[in-house]
């Protein structure tokens, strides 16, 4: 059972975890140095613990804690009990969804071990934006895709809003970072997939073509601004598109990579 | 051609149309009272004069008056210049896109006009959030929806947030609101339009099978917490789902329509 520690004081140096979790900069370094992760509201409070994250500590109104009573009883982390005013003034912004929990990093799976036995794979490149790689996650595991990987610099999927976005799809779909960019779809394409890049390239066919009558696929996705590099562009099998109005700016990645991973899981 | 401003004075009254961007309930009062809306960012400024609304003012930094010198010469509406620190004094936040237009709302036009000569329409019951509101737009234009009907209580589509993340798709899509909450769907069917309503009902089925040989579609979203109302619901002419991954929690309102109109617009 979790030790509930009532928390009068915001400078609380127990709290370090929770600090300032609008400042997405200071959060990159400081949960990176200590492997650490949030994650927030009850849903995705449970679906982390649920998933075998180690809880380093829970941080809620008591308001929140019936709620959560059957998580906290899985752990003998410490579970910091504090007024909502108080918790606003340690991260800084209104927490809507009362509870939060840090817990640890583990450490990312070998690419082999997670397209082992996969059909569908999602590959992110450099998706920028944490609620982009949220929503995708989400839209895969729904969808039936097995499986994602993102590239090195892609946006990290375990940042808080990454994870609340996506409903904890992030603990559900296996996924890990690509160790190499250079030649990750080459790669891919060695160990049975067809790579499918979605760009808006000349020669790109309509997406249901590109996928047609595939058996093991890997959909490869852009950053939200510029879309693939031309390294990964050229290097993917096909080419597809989603066939769109002329004169419209294209889908967000977002709602282009819902339709993609719909119409491939469907192939 | 639009008559330069300097301005030196955050609190200068002729800046009334552009004070505090982010307070949401203040803007609504604002906007509705004296009939404007915001466009922010270049690109959607251009096409929302382009749309043909009468232009009040424009508020921008200098470096942005050159690539909008086209779109200033079409008007007589005075163009506020002032540093960027002055804008995030007066809006309350950092302008990222620069330039900023504060343009006449039109009266809306009636439902048959808007829906005269549409294949396929979008319907939104009460969809809260302004960024679904413009997501769904710009969806809905991009994939080859003709119009787009919304309900009493759905949020607004010329605020500023739902037109930037629209990408002005507002200013292309025919839109109104409809008047009447209780019989829109049936109102639609006697219209000759199948009602195709975006559900998880038990009698729901695959929106592929919903939509399939249909002339005139109009494709029915609720709202991203609770759904569509049991009126809409029961009204609805068919209930559609978008299959999913058991366990998954369903795509977001965004996702999901960018596959419902994907699917329709290819029906």
């Amino acid at each position: 059972m979790a030790e509930l520690v009532e928390i009068a004081d915001a400078g609380d140096p127990r709290l370090a975890d929770y600090r300032d979790l609008r400042d997405v900069q200071l959060r990159k370094h400081l949960e990176a140095e200590h492997g650490l992760f949030l994650a927030e509201g009850e849903k995705v409070v449970r679906r982390a613990v649920e998933g075998g994250f180690p809880v380093r500590s829970f941080l809620m109104a008591p308001r929140w804690l019936d709620g959560l009573a059957d998580v906290l009883a899985t752990t003998d982390a410490p579970c910091y009990v504090l007024s909502e005013a108080l918790a606003e003034e340690v991260t800084g912004f209104h927490v809507h969804r009362g509870a939060l929990a840090s817990l640890v990093r583990r450490p990312l799976p070998p690419v082999a071990e997670v397209i082992a036995g996969a059909r569908s794979v999602l590959v992110l490149e450099d998706i920028v934006d944490h609620t982009n790689v949220g929503a995708i996650f989400r839209s895969g595991a729904a969808l039936g895709f097995d499986a994602a990987l993102i590239a090195p610099r892609c946006a990290d999927p375990l940042y808080r809003r990454s994870i609340k976005v996506g409903m904890g799809a992030v603990f559900s779909l296996p996924w890990t970072r690509l160790p190499d960019w250079h030649d990750a779809l080459p790669t891919l394409s060695d160990a049975g997939f067809t790579t499918v890049a979605l760009t808006l390239a000349d020669d790109a066919v309509p997406i249901e073509e590109a996928v047609a009558g595939l058996d093991k696929v890997a959909l490869v996705l852009g950053s939200e601004g510029h879309g693939l590099s031309p390294r990964w562009e050229q290097s993917a099998d096909r080419r597809a598109v989603i066939p769109m109005k002329a004169g419209i700016d294209s889908l967000n990645v977002a709602a282009a990579s819902a339709v993609a991973c719909y119409v491939t899981a469907r192939r």
